[in-house]
């Protein structure tokens, strides 16, 4: 069948770091992270959670380790979960030294915010006795607010230039130390300056860069701004792996991450991927109602295909041929697709259950 | 107060084309389209869905023109709308021609299918005459089913190739009959072929850009893949005019082409924009809960202002500053920031209400 070669863009090359079974960098394929929102301490909430991240698809998964009590459960969420661990540590390196013996498979912290450098300089060098990374995570919050320069009023920031600076003064002194095992991360809240930052960060180091963007906001704002500056920056080659940051439950995160990954072109989807029209006045039939059934019932199918459901015969066919299986409707009629040629046509009103039957057969001869 | 200087990207360099009252290209702003799907014939239905098109921000609208029905109505449906008209058009250019003469402000068609040259030539010199503009739209479905290679089996088609090649031809052949009131879009269903297909053209003429994914699918998959391809290609400095296609209700395209917008730094955010975190295990509150609220009430604020509800200590303080006004929990406390300076401290239980009074304070301040 005539496929399309999807163009992908060439990837920055950069150093393979290990996170527990996981690799970042090093020209592997992206990964998509999440971050728990239970109290850490609780436990089984915090497992929970975390096995319905796997679930989802979430590749590895970091928890907040604010206090004693979360330090002291991450040695048993280790042991109750396959993903790799993150602990995320801000303020008290004393909680990043128990959670490398807690045995976590990297550390998350920013530097600029543990008041003193022989306190940094420990985590790096008990990280190393580890073997484990560090994500060092420089975010304009704690950019400006280390600076103090949003008190200056109407001073212009350039808070983009800031952000990587901070940050390649912490790389030369990590490197300083011999320490190499580094992922790093620059995070803004628009999704601009989060391009911005990455952009020159990726041209002046070769660590893996992990994508973000930082209180990126409620559901629809939130998925939208991550879009843009997270596939905008895969679509140029630039990050390593990912994490969309999105208010609720973070399994949305990862669902989010995942599309992200495959509009970029760095993911196969999985299931069955339809491709449908947004409907004009030509088209004759509730296609909105086709698109929901064809949906529903392919949802549960464990195939990897394209389907296309397409309103008209202006692009329609074209677009169906273009996919494994595909209807394009002419009036009431639709025309049923596969491997690029037109097989027969169909009343409307059966045209879901022919697709169906369609992807069925394909699926069978493929396996 | 400090504010950070937003990255934005050097705009590619397109010439002005007049579509009714708005300027596409030269440097305009970004406008946003979307289509109707009613039959266009069905003028009260057409004239309603674009009254609610155009109270969501649509700046230009299109409308099918499949038959005569279509064609008919088009005068009465310019006469009650205050938006450009678009025609959409295929195969029949005696429809383009009808549309031309009721008054149409654009006409978009794709070359490829309307069998003569000299039918295609009457409609570039109709359009002449009457000074509006064309686009020539090159679908990735349709040069696929005019190549026919589809059907060459094991065919390796380099689909982005072929629309940048076809819509080079065809700009040549308006250009030999001197009509120059031309936008260009080549959409495919991928949104790496997308934004391959506008990067290449982009730097081969200086046409002004309509920027869309063809089929993009479902609500969210559309949303995402459209926010990937044309977020980045804006980003990249390309696009003069946008179309988010997705299946169902027009008004959800402007909402998310406006966010789209807003993210690439295109475009002011109308009313509140609310910056929140994911939150972690660090977080107390319920946090959600808050931004829910904080966003149903500032929703109705006809005010232009930024607001950051962050969960947490560690970035929360330096986006909230960054904020115009912002909380940041610390515990069950919410710090209250505005203008960089915190202002003082509230309990969980008011910090919506607070966070309300000062933005008030301040927008009434501001007019």
């Amino acid at each position: 069948m005539a496929r399309m070669t999807t163009p992908s863009p060439e990837r920055r090359k950069s150093r393979a770091v290990r996170v527990g079974t996981v690799t970042v960098g090093g020209g592997r394929p992206v990964s998509v992270q999440s971050m728990t929102n239970t109290p850490t301490a609780a436990v089984a909430a915090t497992v929970g959670q975390i096995h319905r991240l796997a679930e989802a698809g979430c590749q590895i998964v970091r928890v907040a380790v604010p206090d004693d009590d979360a330090a002291a459960a991450l040695a048993e969420i280790k042991s109750e979960i396959a993903l790799p661990l993150v602990a995320d540590i801000h303020f008290r390196s004393d909680l990043a030294l128990k959670a490398i013996a807690a045995g976590v498979d990297k550390v998350r912290l920013n530097p600029g915010n543990i008041r003193r450098r022989e306190d940094v300089e420990a985590v790096v060098r008990a990280a190393g006795h580890a073997g484990i990374p560090i994500r060092i995570g420089v975010n304009s919050g704690s950019v400006r607010a280390r600076t103090g320069e949003a008190r200056a009023a109407e001073a212009r920031v350039d808070l983009v230039e800031l952000m990587v600076a901070r940050t390649l003064e912490y790389v030369a002194w990590f490197e300083s130390l011999d320490f190499r095992e580094i992922v790093l991360s620059l995070k803004a809240s628009s999704a601009m300056s989060t391009m911005a930052a990455y952009r020159q960060i990726a041209g002046r180091c070769d660590y893996p860069l992990h994508l973000g963007v930082t209180a990126a906001g409620p559901a629809e704002e939130g998925v939208i701004k991550s879009a843009v500056a997270i596939g905008g920056l895969l679509a140029e080659g630039i990050g390593d792996t990912i994490r969309v940051s999105l208010t609720g439950d973070p399994v949305a995160e990862v669902h989010v991450g995942r599309q992200i990954l495959e509009a970029a072109g760095l993911r196969e989807p999985a299931g069955v991927q339809i491709l449908s029209c947004p409907t004009c006045g030509r088209c004759q039939v509730d296609l909105a109602a086709l698109v929901e059934e064809a949906r529903r019932r392919l949802g549960k199918m464990d195939v990897s295909l394209k389907v296309a459901v397409m309103g008209c015969v202006v692009n329609g066919p074209g677009e169906a041929a273009e996919a494994d299986v595909g209807v394009a409707m002419a009036g009431e009629t639709g025309m049923l697709f596969a491997g690029g040629e037109l097989l027969r046509k169909v009343p409307a009103e059966q045209v879901i259950d022919a697709l169906i039957d369609e992807v069925r057969r394909r699926s069978a001869t493929r396996t």
